[in-house]
């Protein structure tokens, strides 16, 4: 059945009159999420209190909310937990992943991941030692850099800033013939495009869900390890929820079975409980008809701000199979335009030097507010509006 | 001002009927917790959107709960940031410290530690490869065992099973005369006694917030590191948060000023929002008093327990000096006669393989409930009440 594009807006709490195109930043509430919290707070960990581990299933959480983000991205049951931040969980599947092809030492990445990626391997190869280290490229040459000295590849499949997007399975077959090993992450894909793990044979991934999966600020990240791999991962985070028997509270650490061993401490109950009440959004949900209603909001954009706001330039590439869920401008006033813009409530986000991003998440963005948002847009460019002090001034987060 | 006891346990949800002496493990809710967890849910992220992480203050929030809690440990102001979990905590820590002793390779600890710690130690050393090792002995042997091998000794102050306490303050002293460096664990000390780690001169501590300090099931854990250290202290889990100019998205780690290159990923603000109101009841406390009183209900229970039950054999140290904020007592039938109590609404908990834990958490618990608490458990014992299947099943968290 075709997703009901009006049903599932209404399902999203939205500030009256404001155009959020930001939802790749940090995806809105759905209605039902604050009772679902409350109720993790005052009839779980009010009346349970320790009690609600086994009774109201915090311990299984991280696997059971896993299976329901497995089937976004094309992951068998059983391979995806829960658990820390995007960057702990990079740290984690690039430890693996490194161990995994020992006689390696080069991870390879491309200038279009998100920094914490490449921040998080450098500490890791710094910490490994020896020869180990991180090698990044330009994102068009990621393919070709992939040579038989690389252990790991290790991308974001959407890019950050502009949007482009990296061919999954060629890349990820690639890196196999040449013997290394894959680490996808999903942050800009997992509830925005379909991703099919099983299908192109990847390694690892992981991936957040405060974007487009809308677990609010904070929210927990994922992790998904191939089940070819699961058994032989060795955790070089290897916390005690990751181990075999936790509550036998053994003095040596044996990983857990599968997917088990990448849990590491304990759950965010908190925010787990918000995930769980967005998720019933999304369980339904085909995300080849989410992204190809994106690509059609996105096209709508391209289209009017090329014709009404010329000065602004394209950054995104123009082929679909090149694109995620956003659209991203370059402009040298990107900041203060943004600013102008937020200010006449159209919400997207900066990203320096020089890029405006407005993301296009079709459960809760339609064709009239991106009609809108263009309107807005355009109007701040024909007057200078952006041109003032107070949209100059940067914030701490931009 | 001493504390009106009564009036902090009236700030606390206490289900009706419970008495609760599991604060040790997962503290109980404060009432104007979920209150503020909405707020946090709706006018923050329901209607500011992105804009939260400036308007409600968010990124700035593990810092200035840090402040709190820094006053809590006896910690200077601005070295101390919360995130992540516990064991992420100790590995980020240690790792630290082992650089900053780089011509030694050994990490003490003691088999009282938390596993998880000593899981987290083995992970690292395992990944550092070379000749690091893990090193453990009885808790009672820890100061003797600091030789001029060691890097790091790795203690939890107060033992998780026994409730035995180490004393800081020497083992610091030893530690830094044999050219070691000290990370301590305050999981059972922030909240349940007086810390002074500006006075014991510690380089590393960490700890969590869900168990003394009522933060809610998940809750994020804090680390500090000494002002000596912070501009030199590495961080191997070197995330964008932690970067001098996160928002710079450089493609380089560059770590930030102090404190603030210890945090990793995006801020748990959901958790952070029940913690935000948890540290509302701890801030006007006085920790001495806090553990006087705790030891005057230890030796309550204690007494009231050895003279009405002897068949319990006490684990916990009698030396006032040597103790935190709970008492243990053994019996090979411990996990069914924990279940017994909980059937009657004594909630302690059951440590493998024979260690029944009460904790004793002044400021919601107080001599009634411990004379009750002594009433049930004496009936249990004396009846044998504890002696029936379903008490001898066991629950996956226990």
């Amino acid at each position: 059945m075709p997703i009901d594009f009006a049903a599932k807006k209404a399902l999203f709490h939205l500030p009256e009159g404001l155009i959020y195109l930001d939802g790749n930043s940090l995806g809105p509430m759905v209605r039902t999420a604050p009772a679902r919290v409350d109720q993790a707070m005052q009839a779980e960990w009010g009346d349970l209190l320790i009690r609600g581990w086994n009774k109201a299933g915090w311990m299984a959480q991280p696997r059971a909310l896993g299976d329901r983000i497995a089937r976004l991205i094309g992951a068998e049951p059983g391979t995806v937990v829960l658990g820390d931040t995007l960057s702990i969980k990079v740290y984690q599947a690039l430890a693996s992943a490194l161990e995994m092809n020992p006689r390696r030492k080069v991870v390879l990445s491309d200038t279009g991941n998100f920094p914490s990626d490449l921040y998080m391997a450098e500490g890791l190869t710094r910490t490994l030692g020896g020869q180990y280290r991180l090698k990044t490229v330009a994102p068009e040459e990621a393919m070709s850099a992939i040579d038989e000295t690389v252990a790991v590849v290790m991308l974001t499949e959407v890019d950050y800033r502009t949007g482009r997007r990296h061919h999954m399975a060629d890349i990820t077959k690639c890196a196999h013939e040449m013997g290394a090993l894959v680490v996808w992450d999903l942050a800009h894909s997992a509830g925005a495009l379909p991703v099919d793990l099983a299908g192109v044979k990847a390694d690892f991934a992981v991936g957040c869900t405060y974007k487009y999966l809308n677990s609010g600020p904070g929210g927990p990240a994922f992790i998904y390890v191939a089940p070819r791999h699961a058994d032989v991962a060795r955790p070089a985070l290897s916390g005690w929820l990751g181990h075999a028997a936790p509550f036998a509270f053994d003095q040596s650490y044996r990983p857990g079975q599968g997917i088990e061993r990448m849990r590491v401490g304990t759950p965010p109950v908190l925010q787990l409980a918000a995930l769980d009440a967005a998720l019933d959004v999304w369980d339904d949900v085909d995300l080849r008809e989410v992204h190809a209603q994106s690509l059609r909001l996105q096209d709508q954009f391209i289209k009017g701000v090329e014709s009404r706001a010329p000065m602004l330039q394209l950054a995104t590439p123009r082929s679909h199979q090149m694109r995620g869920s956003q659209v991203s401008f370059r402009h040298p006033e990107g900041y203060a335009i943004m600013q102008a813009l937020i200010a006449e409530g159209v919400i997207g986000d900066f990203r320096a030097p020089d890029i405006l991003r407005f993301g296009f998440t079709p459960l809760f963005i339609d064709e009239d507010d991106v009609a809108r948002a263009i309107g807005i847009l355009a109007r701040i460019m024909d007057y200078g509006t952006w041109d003032k002090p107070e949209f100059k001034l940067r914030a701490a987060v931009t």
